[in-house]
């Protein structure tokens, strides 16, 4: 049977699930409706495109095979007819009509369809301030942003950007404006790390860290009052200081665009967004939607998820055009699966940070652990870090995030997780996670496998220890007597330290312990460093054994002290 | 309750088991032996010591922060008692004893032990023929065989090599002679193709075509039938030719070292290996095994699965440390993840390949996609190639297998698949597999999700294709008059194969199907290509829907024949 198809939107999920429909039914019709004159684009390139590293913006509108997705190209390559331009006003579905207005004409047009996909997505949050609208202010949602955006650039009239909003768009434009075109970028953040919520507080300074270092500028748990400029930007004013600034970027989140669905009374969340069911339909069972604009569920929580990106809105257009075509494809919801790529390393991450499950009511902790890559032998490696969050009672691992360089290593590690996360795995599935092993690509007893170890450990009461923020603490009450800080290498490793903390810095070898237990104090908190935990560990489990009770192991040792910008 | 804990057997397994342990009961007693003087080495890294990736050979037994792990170091470090050159010549389970022997000073003696672990690995399988002890053939099984094939070779004595057997250690070896050293490096494998039975035909020649273009020979399909030469090897003569040889590596598997179990009476398979439960104790409960003297279960068929690994020894290690402790870890089984680094490319896989899943007795089928491992608009990019194998009726998936860059891309993907595998995917699952998006580290509908739609394709019949291998057949077939090969890329690039084969090229852009129908013959098989196979894919379903029956679509396009070896 024919249908006639109308899709609201031609970004990611629109124009996935009119080529899908019409490939399992070729005999039907399709038309897809936008509002822009540019639809189909990658959306995500717009960073890349800015940076230069996308030559050009007609890029993240080309198919791999080069050619350009514009009307044209959906009309004969795939078969759907396209408006673009072209406002849908209305969603009559009584009639099953749809009302339209061309934005440029005004001419309007009414569409039957038989079934609708709203794909409407999201707009770019506003500060809602004064300044917004001064030249030279922008939001990072299309290609004519980010044309132009790179147009001011190239033109040598941004000497100085900042950035409100340290998110993954705010991070990614911070590195495209400082690293490849040498501007003075300044992120300024509400929150008191960057990626609030979606990485803990340090493997967020980790990633700021490096961003510092790189030449970007930060300023965390700021508000910004103003933007102010003559007819262009000149400053941003925040409750601490006053930036200056040709060029402001906001990136503080995005709306999702449910109004003519709010309109058409389809059922959508109080906070924004269209609600779906695991078929994507809507509360009217010939309308669907998906991407930027619905919202889905948490497998982790199962509570309502608002994730948009532009992965989750392809999957979900394939699903939709199957069940189009009369299928019964579901999407079971989302855990959460994030990288963002910071210069030469990247954060990344799934499922929930410790305080989002926190904040999601589970009795949660996580172990933070910092590894080679691959075999040690190997001669090219990196060290990684990663933060396994774990439930308890339960033991089921609710997310894991880390950080490590640019390169697939990290993110593989974090998508090995991803995939299992929705069949609740605990730290056991973890720990004999059959990663793929060869030296160039992993060690023996992998970061993954080594980093569910350590939650069991610490289960266990074997492995008492704090990660870099707390030990920045402790070594800041060195003076207080409180403390003796060990350190558990060789001696050569150990040296430097202890001529540069003279009184404060021990050094016992792991191997050692027992013979000098007598240089253990017995009145202090024993902190215990080597270089990425384990000997650490072990000397904790030997000053356990012989009776002290009072012993901290620093997670993650001098390797992630110093990733945290730890000067010792 | 303190106890003495016996460990038969001083390389990964042993150790970790040992280890494991001794922190979880650090007033315990536990005794390792080895027949070794070299304990606690990675046997996995020898290629690269020999290759000179690894500078020298101690780094092998090094911990990550250098400390050789020698007895010394599990005395003093791990609190381990280490017997080397000690042989387990007997367990004597009634009285629990382990009576042994010094290889050296043919010393014996007795120790009582609480609980045992056999941890005796494997050895290399022999060819049994003629001149198998000559100087110059060796095989790869410890530190010994490591330097003394460096040796040979840094003193210039080896300019041709052999290899017998193309499995992991085979290819890492033909690499290290081959790309550090020049040697002329020959391997000869008894299948048809390299790495038989972990990855497709395809594939593996898609990794041999990569090692030949470095300059290694292949023979395959031939039998070595013996060895020659004067005190040193001078040749390998196989069923088919004479292979001139300065250096003969035997590389054809290993035998599980279950000897000293079988005689205790402990349950051993009859193909060899030690049977263990998931707690990974042997017929008597308290004596464990595990790592490449055991079996252990395969989890997609159920079946016994001898998979020598040291990253599941360590894993294993673990296990059985915690359980020596009283506890009540458990291993469940592997499913048989793998990778191998060929110079610039590796293969990797987990789960069954179409072979090992028809022999297990599925209706598999697979698809092979070739796509690039990151947005396409992104600089930096390389193509990769994924096989997916299901099990029809189920959809279920059985592995996955791959071929790509020796980056940690493609082995990402595996991983991710290989940690799903176990709770028994469909490919919905994997379809839906929420992988970590950013245009830097993978394309909006990642590599995995897109093999997983191809299924789903094929099993709707929207897409039927072949592969390079079905596609050289019918391209030598091209002069019979039953194929036409029709180009679906747009005319520039299908320009030089119509030039280069006049009367067997054809060109229809995709696009322009539906208007140029005429001009696709309706008495012959429509063979479609594009770049990778999604265009042509989109022409068989515009062919299908205007009638066209006999239409093959060739899976992976232009890219995978290239990969594969083809020239047209």
């Amino acid at each position: 049977m024919s249908q006639h198809v109308v899709v609201i939107g031609g970004v990611a999920l629109g124009p996935k699930a009119a080529c899908r429909f019409k490939r399992i039914e070729p005999g039907s019709k399709v038309t897809m409706l936008d509002m822009s004159d540019l639809i189909s684009y990658g959306g995500c390139g717009i960073p890349y495109y800015v940076s230069g590293d996308v030559p050009d913006a007609e890029a993240l509108r080309t198919t791999a095979f080069h050619m350009v997705r514009d009307e044209k190209f959906f009309e004969d390559i795939k078969g759907v007819d396209v408006m673009t331009r072209t406002k849908a006003t209305q969603v009559d579905r009584e009639n099953k009509r749809v009302h339209y207005e061309n934005v440029a004409t005004g001419e309007t047009g009414v569409l039957d369809y038989d079934k609708l996909v709203i794909a409407t997505g999201a707009t770019p949050r506003k500060l809602n301030m004064p300044g917004e609208d001064l030249k030279g202010v922008h939001y990072v949602s299309n290609p004519h942003d980010a044309e132009c955006i790179r147009a001011s650039i190239s033109q040598g009239q941004v000497g100085k950007a900042v950035i409100i909003g340290a998110g993954f768009i705010g991070l990614e434009m911070a590195e495209a404006f400082a690293d490849m075109w040498g501007v003075e970028t300044t992120v300024v953040e509400i929150f008191d790390q960057i990626m609030p919520r979606l990485v803990s507080p340090t493997l967020a300074r980790m990633g700021m860290e490096h961003m510092q270092e790189k030449g970007v500028e930060f300023h965390l748990g700021e508000t910004v009052k103003s933007i102010e400029g003559d007819g262009k930007v000149q400053r941003v004013v925040t409750d601490k200081r006053t930036l200056e600034a040709d060029c402001v970027i906001i990136s503080v989140g995005v709306i999702p665009n449910d109004f003519v669905a709010r309109e058409a009374g389809l059922q959508c969340h109080e906070r924004g967004g269209i609600i779906v069911d695991e078929m994507l339909r809507t509360s009217d069972p010939d309308i669907y939607s998906g991407g930027d604009c619905a919202i889905i569920k948490n497998l982790i929580t199962g509570q309502p998820l608002f994730l948009p990106l532009g992965s989750m809105a392809n999957r979900q257009g394939r699903i939709i055009g199957n069940n189009l075509a009369g299928g019964e494809s579901s999407f079971d919801g989302a855990v959460g699966s994030f990288v963002v790529k910071l210069f030469e390393t990247s954060l990344a991450g799934t499922g929930l940070s410790l305080e989002a499950a926190e904040g999601a009511g589970y009795d949660a902790f996580s172990v933070m652990l910092t590894q080679l890559d691959r075999a040690h032998f190997y001669p090219t490696k990196e060290l990684m870090t990663l933060e396994l969050v774990v439930e308890r009672g339960t033991r089921k691992v609710l997310g894991v995030q880390g950080f490590g360089s640019s390169g697939d290593a990290m993110v593989g590690r974090i998508n090995a997780v991803a995939s299992i996360l929705k069949f609740k795995p605990t730290i056991d599935d973890i720990s004999n996670l059959e990663l793929a092993y060869a030296p160039p690509f992993a060690a023996a007893m992998d970061i993954l496998n080594t980093v569910a170890n350590m939650a069991d450990n610490v289960l266990r009461e074997m492995n008492r220890g704090v990660g870099p923020a707390e030990f920045e603490k402790m070594w800041a009450a060195r003076e207080s007597g409180d403390f003796c800080f060990i350190d558990c290498r060789e001696q050569p490793d150990a040296q430097p330290y202890m001529e540069r903390n003279p009184g404060h810095w021990q050094n016992i070898p792991q191997g050692e312990i027992y013979k000098r237990l007598d240089e253990v104090p017995e009145n202090k908190t024993c902190v215990l460093v080597c270089n990425t935990g384990a000997r650490s560990y072990e000397a904790q489990i030997m000053l356990t054994h012989k009776g002290h009770k009072n012993v901290i192991n620093i997670h993650g040792g001098m390797a992630s002290l110093k990733k945290y910008g730890i000067e010792l």
